[in-house]
């Protein structure tokens, strides 16, 4: 029979940091519940959807907890409705007892508020995975890493394998991340501070998202393990599981040009805002696309839509090398891309008006590049 | 074929007070469409849902706006997709010029946007209020007195009247403002200035609530005129007109009780937050009340879920007198009650556990009162 106090604030923040793993929708009903663990070491909060498992541990040692823990058990309870009772409650501390079997008593201030939870044995599992050397990354890294990838990935389940994004470590230490949606494709790689064992995964982009969100900038350093079908990040506090992607990722290669045609550098901010406008009008059109045209070291885009009105804009540009070319794609694309992107100026290289073209950061020597494809007009 | 250039941001939010009164899904689809109409002395956005219409003008002197008219003339725009156009332009700056008829140019910077619009023609005429001697009154006054009572009146269809909110004003000065949905009630009475002829006239709560997001708090007076089933609130630069509503307001003077038998002074804010916990779990229950017991001198909530759980506590008072009582009612509408209170402490007077009770601020003289009406529980 659980009973434990704790500062409310700091519980709040641990339930909505587990929250995260947790879909008040989900098919199977006992997942919406978040599970406590209280045992003499601390308070472990475990949420999972299936996909995503987060276990936060609060550590009897941790003085800004003010955990003092009389007896231990565990229990489930409704995550969102617990959060939101735990949120009302008047004082900065809580008194959490366990009354009679699966029922609670929260004491705080004057207020004294009794849930109903469910019986822990009913909480599935989750897989252990068996430590190992693990990975070591820092956190800002990683997350950067995702963001610079991620995005580009399949929200379509028609190719399973696409909404994932290829982590593959060779040599011991050179990192390479790619994800692509077979019409755009983003790839970052660099080269570790140490060595480390060689690894292929595919991770769902939705966990990296999640990921990034959970693991917040004042975590250091993650550490990464690696199980057959499951990847664990771990930090202090968090441990956050989720499942690999099955299947061989396409080797994407072969699909990286390296002689162009044209070159241009742009301004990041100046191009994107471009793009915004052109896609205001683009999205009125039936292919949905922008062209850009490069003409005598001019370069310019221009939209078409006939029921909605038209726009002619020269770019500024930095520098433009190579021949004329006129070339259609959807700016959706372009914006995203140089969202992903953290540098000042762009250079965006091309073959021709039905191949690929690459942006590459210009004012970094981050080896990050990406590719969009063009769309065929007449 | 109008041609004149303006300040974009000051354009943008002239545009944007405009849109409030226009939906993108009127029934009438011209209604989507913001007219602008260019006269030598400057320009009017004209927007209307057929309830509200709003007008607003930019001054050919007002110096910020940077106007320079070349050409005059009226066209109408698709609100949400000219606004977003505007909105994205480079420049500080824009060109709007009527190339041919109902098709216009948009130039900043280097971007250049063709947009077609519509034949100024086609929209449907304000009906002007002639003019006679306003009502004048501050802004900011105008706008508690709305925050104060609108809340109350009902969102339901079924008795139109009850969705509006009776303005009555007689014996030239005295201004009595009131709102039910025949569950709660909330009336404020004050003694204006300076007399002003008499009118009775109930106005949509929706209409007021707009009219608080269209007159910022920089605008100081708003100069009311009637019209026989319409009301335009005017500043300097905008005129809001609402439709009334049509039929006899029900004579609320007789609900409201003079003697009481319990009598408590509760802090708004510990009463508030009280609420909010009593309805996280009243919300999950049957008839989704709270319970206040008074019982020699000292106040409680209770709420008892079956399937949930339960809520006791005791709510701290600064004074109780009277007899004791318990009384169930939804704590929904305390909140709201509190919520539109401006005072640090209320007083809420009770007569029975089925009779309605009252709340007025404890530490001002203004008369505000509202009234809720318990639920019968057994």
């Amino acid at each position: 029979m659980i009973h434990f106090s704790i500062n409310k604030n700091l519980f709040l923040q641990a339930l909505n940091t587990t929250k995260r793993a947790i879909s008040s929708k989900n098919a199977i009903p006992i997942l919406s519940t978040v599970k406590i663990d209280v045992t003499n070491e601390g308070i472990t909060l475990i949420g999972s959807n299936g996909q995503i498992s987060i276990e936060n541990f609060i550590s009897q040692k941790n003085e800004d907890a003010g955990l003092l823990i009389t007896s231990l058990g565990s229990i489930l309870l409704e995550a969102s409705f617990f959060i939101n009772v735990v949120s009302s409650l008047p004082d900065v501390t809580l008194d959490f007892k366990e009354i009679e079997q699966n029922q609670i008593v929260l004491t705080s201030g004057k207020s004294e508020i009794t849930l109903k939870g469910k019986d822990s044995e009913q909480y599935p599992r989750i897989q252990e995975i068996s430590a190992s050397t693990p990975l070591i990354l820092e956190t800002k890294l990683l997350k950067k890493i995702i963001n610079e990838t991620a995005f580009a990935a399949s929200t379509q389940e028609s190719r399973p394998i696409l909404t994932g994004v290829h982590f593959v470590l060779s040599q011991h230490k050179e990192l390479k991340t790619v994800a692509t949606d077979s019409h755009r494709l983003s790839q970052k790689k660099l080269t570790l501070e140490k060595n480390s064992d060689d690894f292929d995964v595919v991770i769902p982009s939705r966990s990296l998202r999640e990921f990034s969100a959970v693991f917040t900038d004042d975590i250091e350093t993650v550490e990464i393990f690696f199980a057959n079908n499951q990847i664990l990040f771990r930090s202090e506090n968090i441990s956050f599981y989720t499942r690999l992607l099955e299947g061989n990722y396409p080797d994407t290669d072969r699909l990286i040009p390296t002689d162009f045609n044209t070159t241009i550098t742009f301004n990041v901010v100046n191009l994107r805002q471009s793009m915004e406008r052109a896609r205001l009008l683009s999205s009125a059109t039936q292919n949905g696309t922008v062209k850009l045209e490069i003409k005598d070291g001019v370069v310019s885009a221009h939209v078409h839509s006939p029921e909605v009105g038209k726009v002619n804009e020269e770019i500024d540009t930095d520098q433009v090398t190579g021949e004329d070319l006129t070339i259609s794609f959807n700016p959706t694309y372009l914006i995203d891309s140089l969202k992903a992107l953290n540098s000042e100026k762009v250079t965006i290289s091309f073959i021709s008006a039905v191949r690929p073209f690459t942006l590459v950061p210009a004012d970094t020597d981050e080896d990050f590049m990406q590719l969009i494809t063009p769309v065929r007009t007449n």
